[in-house]
């Protein structure tokens, strides 16, 4: 039995830190081109200890990489107007409000007051109908202002780049072409946006979730311009994960995980749960694993400042 | 009818020329630190037009790219002596026999007689073994020098690193852990080799010819140094296919074709036969199509000579 655990296994652990640091040389080099430093302001209307650390630890990773970082704490009745006050600031380059504020459905309302020019997570509802339309740029046809896509999503992608998932002998937008990748979580805020790009970039995705499985696809010879949606009646992850070349999981909380057995051999495993969704043992039979990725997602989000503060037509006239 | 085949088709048709020049500028830059010009001698012992051509065709490449060649007309009779002269022969560095000599077994006692230091076709025996045995260089265990690999497998192989289907991020000798590789064609001269240098590599490889399908793999995860092979009882290539990343195939003559239907949505085709051995709807299909990799297997014979040239032990005390 000793000797079938074997001691050379394959299995290559990508950490988040080592991506983070390489997309982080591309940010350093754009933001020398901008020649300004772009402005974050941040807005703290909760007692919640982990939004006060969110926000503390987004002050220390703006300023550390030469961003400026303002922190705002206000009534929560106070926050919409404050919103709409920074929307019109020509001083405020990016918004990032510290949720839950309400913890309710009022929430969405603040969501949709920030700016989209200044929403640095992506969350505006303009944004996230591009995002799942694949319209990519914001200034249609002139094609100059890149869209803003939501941090995780987008750090995952950026994931998937770094471990050359995407070919780039294909062509922009369809470098996705041939694989399949499961995507575990189908949340507003993360598995349903990713399964959306993933396939808009050419990818066939099985968007997995405790209702069923759908299948995201732009179809045989990527034909269609955006992805479309089928349910997979009868599918689970065992038909899924047999014919992914990559697995993409973040499910809360500790209980669940990935039954190792099921993966395909040499498979790219992802967890983006704050918690382990993979088991230990699926070093043995991954190519690639990478445990977390939150150092990436951090990273993502000076990149959407960036380009916020790139794309203001202010920049034109300013030295 | 006419609407479903689509013109947005999104195939990437990859010519071997493309592929053959980015291989050229590689070759260029190690031939130039070489200090030297390397020299290749060709023996042909037939009337065969085709064995003509192809003599006259390595004469004009190699020279083009600033190599020497040098062809001997000789008897067939007289053909293992003179090789045995150019073995020892100082200013020799690559021996090519343009086959078939007699046209039967014979030749392969030829094919011997050809030292390991000058074959630049790589089908000396101990060659052939090391290929087979996953073992790399010549000079164990300083590893110096390395093993010389047979031209059209070689080839194929050069064209799925041009085309990422070798991952960097993965460590040398196991970039394509993942990848499933069915190869149409399991001849002693390119595709059992073939087979067995994907599955060094970390593929698992679907080998098919008429008598069924075998798989050649190192086993999950790959702890095993070498890949193994078993006979896949029941299989064709409906099972091969559908599971496929990479279908390669090289079945002689024009009758065969690779039933398109069968292939997986986004895979990517190479044609290694004279004649094609896909349809032209392949391409609403295949994310990438090769459609020929003559082109290719020319610019690694010179590769292989540069190599023999760089391995002697002379090239330390040459200016």
């Amino acid at each position: 039995m000793a000797l079938s655990s074997s001691p050379t296994v394959s299995c290559k652990v990508v950490l988040a830190s080592a991506i983070a640091k390489a997309l982080l040389v591309e940010v350093t080099a754009d933001l020398q081109k901008l020649h300004r430093i772009p402005r974050l302001h941040g807005y703290l209307a909760n007692k919640d200890p982990a939004a006060r650390m969110y926000a503390d630890w987004t002050a220390k990773t703006t300023r550390e990489h030469g961003f400026e970082f303002t922190l705002h704490e206000v009534d929560r009745e106070d926050l919409e107007d404050q919103v709409r006050v920074a929307n019109t600031d020509g001083d405020v380059d990016g918004i990032i409000v510290y949720y839950p504020v309400f913890d309710t459905r009022r929430d969405q309302t603040i969501q949709w007051t920030v700016s989209m020019f200044k929403d640095v997570e992506g969350l505006s509802p303009q944004l996230i109908s591009n995002m799942y339309q694949n319209i990519r740029y914001l200034d249609s046809p002139n094609n100059t202002q890149k869209s803003i896509l939501p941090c995780t999503p987008l750090a995952i992608i950026k994931i998937l780049e770094y471990l050359h998932m995407y070919n780039p002998i294909l062509d922009y937008g369809r470098r996705l072409h041939g694989r399949r990748i499961t995507v575990i979580n189908r949340s507003e805020v993360v598995g349903r946006p990713l399964a959306a790009l993933l396939a808009n970039d050419g990818a066939e995705v099985y968007s997995v979730d405790v209702t069923g499985v759908q299948e995201f696809s732009r179809g045989s010879g990527l034909t269609k311009q955006k992805h479309e949606v089928r349910e997979m009646e009868g599918w689970g992850l065992e038909q899924c994960l047999s014919i992914s070349d990559v697995v993409i999981s973040g499910v809360p909380g500790d209980k669940y995980k990935v039954p190792t057995h099921l993966i395909r051999e040499g498979a790219v495993c992802i967890n983006f749960s704050s918690e382990k969704n993979f088991t230990p043992d699926v070093k043995e039979r991954a190519s690639i694993y990478v445990p977390a990725i939150g150092k990436v997602t951090i990273v993502i989000l000076l990149r959407n400042l960036l380009r916020l503060a790139s794309n203001r037509p202010e920049n034109d006239i300013l030295p």
